[in-house]
């Protein structure tokens, strides 16, 4: 039995290391120098190509090396009995929160701005809107949404948050499923965060930015799918968008010709918002690993139906 | 008697508004169109010319608009019986704690090197420290240099403080005047808080930066003369000083042949970090005004001795 790690164009050794120190007698292979596919029970994949699972006949367990599962459920090539499952560790959940945060104070001081204004050498002094009357919205209230929302509470802005079920969260006001229109209706900050499912590829799209009746700034830390790119483009060009910050695409790298690279309303981050951790990926997989081999329930089982 | 209002370079119509909503009786008198100096016994300055208030005979009273009253204590104009008082709001302390928060997570998540990737098309990752493990000191903890401090530890930076007279703040680590190398010694940012006295003029001087032994960014919210300019910008091309962010300045606004506007690694803001809220700043001073006339002891008076 050996463990397959499959995640091309990235530094895997050490992650490698983390492993072999939790376990050192782990049979460990890494994708592309597979020597035998037989053994491979278990696999940790990220940004994996497309059926390439299907190569393995042993295959039982497939974790995600961070909270994402998307690609790893719309592979086709994978077997419907192979479980799937994912790391959730609060490192990233504050690496994510973090990084919105950076964002979202970036620009609510006008930092961008004043670098501007800076090379131009220009003292101009620009109106700030008050804190507690500043609206941050966040679209998806699972874990990662959750923390993020708290953590920019707690900041001291006013703050939103919509999930297909209703959640209770303190401060923060909460909306369910049928009241995206009441959630929509003021936003200064619309945050995406929800996982990528059926339903959600294209969420953000003209129709629903038409439903926010306050110019807004986007920032999409969840899946390039998400958004409609077209409609992003437009809505910037109307004035709706006042700016938007996106850290996924829908294929990346981004390519060097799209749009989004040149314009002066979009700042590119290249998916950083929330690097895991290898240390506590290495923890986390290494348990489900020896979950696996007992037949014990794995932590952090995906659902295929809901996708996450 | 008259309160004058001296802020040169400043729209005071809302502060005007916001003293008569409180007192509807009050006489105000605008700087420069003073109708009647002999009345002027209460006096709100913000960056006033020097010795402009030695023309007020019953000065009795100045209040600073803000947290800085360096420029009050110095003016050899006044006379030494005048009391100086200042304002301070938490709202004030808020959007300084914000400001700086702004600028260590602006840094920390590398959001300027990604502008800067992205306006080469350029998709790469930059290693990023982690959050517990980035050490942010704080010169000054006065009430700004507390709250900013206890704000930036909640956001999970290891902090520590420096002052005169050594505080106890929880998780914060914090030192005493004569610990200044100890509290040196390591620092991934060096925030200056400090306020503007003989003592700390040039503060941020060669020797000081050469007793931090690490690379560090360097944050200055506090007043432009707390900096030896040239010894900033040798300790910048030596390395040793990663980038600064400077809010304050010797003469502002920055003059316009000023080196810094275009040094790659100076990011300047026009005096933003805390505007006070000209609501809060009325309260404060009518508070100080009534009491003045009742001869009742000032509320935030500064000792000319201390500087603060």
């Amino acid at each position: 039995m050996s463990m397959l790690i499959l995640m091309p164009c990235r530094d895997t050794f050490s992650f490698e290391l983390e492993l072999k120190s939790l376990k050192p007698d782990l049979e460990i292979q890494v994708w592309p120098n597979i020597k035998n596919y037989e053994s491979v029970q278990f696999a940790v994949c990220w940004n994996h190509p497309n059926e390439e699972l299907s190569k393995y006949p042993n295959l039982k367990v497939v974790s995600s090396y961070g909270a994402g599962v998307d690609q790893i459920i719309n592979d086709k090539g994978l077997d419907k009995d192979v479980k799937i499952c994912r790391v959730l560790d609060p490192t990233l959940s504050l690496e994510m929160s973090e990084f919105i945060a950076s964002l979202v104070l970036q620009k609510h001081r006008s930092l961008i701005e004043y670098l501007r204004f800076q090379q131009e050498n220009k003292w101009i002094q620009v109106h700030k809107k008050l804190t507690k009357e500043t609206v941050v919205g966040f679209l998806g209230l699972g874990q990662l949404g959750i923390h993020a929302a708290t953590y920019i509470e707690k900041l001291g802005f006013k703050v939103k948050g919509w999930s297909k079920s209703k959640k209770s969260l303190g401060k923060i006001e909460t909306f369910s499923e049928d009241q995206l229109e009441e959630f929509l209706s003021n936003l200064d900050y619309l945050v995406c965060l929800l996982p990528l499912t059926k339903e959600t590829k294209g969420f953000l799209n003209k129709s629903l930015f038409n439903k926010i009746k306050n110019n807004f700034f986007l920032i999409n830390v969840a899946r390039g799918e998400h958004i409609v790119e077209q409609d992003l483009l437009d809505s910037i060009s109307n004035g709706q968008i006042i700016g938007a910050a996106l850290d996924v695409f829908e294929d990346e790298p981004l390519r060097k010709k799209h749009p989004f690279w040149q314009h002066p309303k979009i700042q590119i981050t290249p998916h950083i918002a929330s690097l895991s951790n290898s240390k506590v990926v290495a923890q986390q997989v290494i348990d489900n690993y020896e979950r696996s081999k007992l037949n014990k329930k794995l932590s952090n089982e995906v659902s295929r139906a809901k996708g996450y």
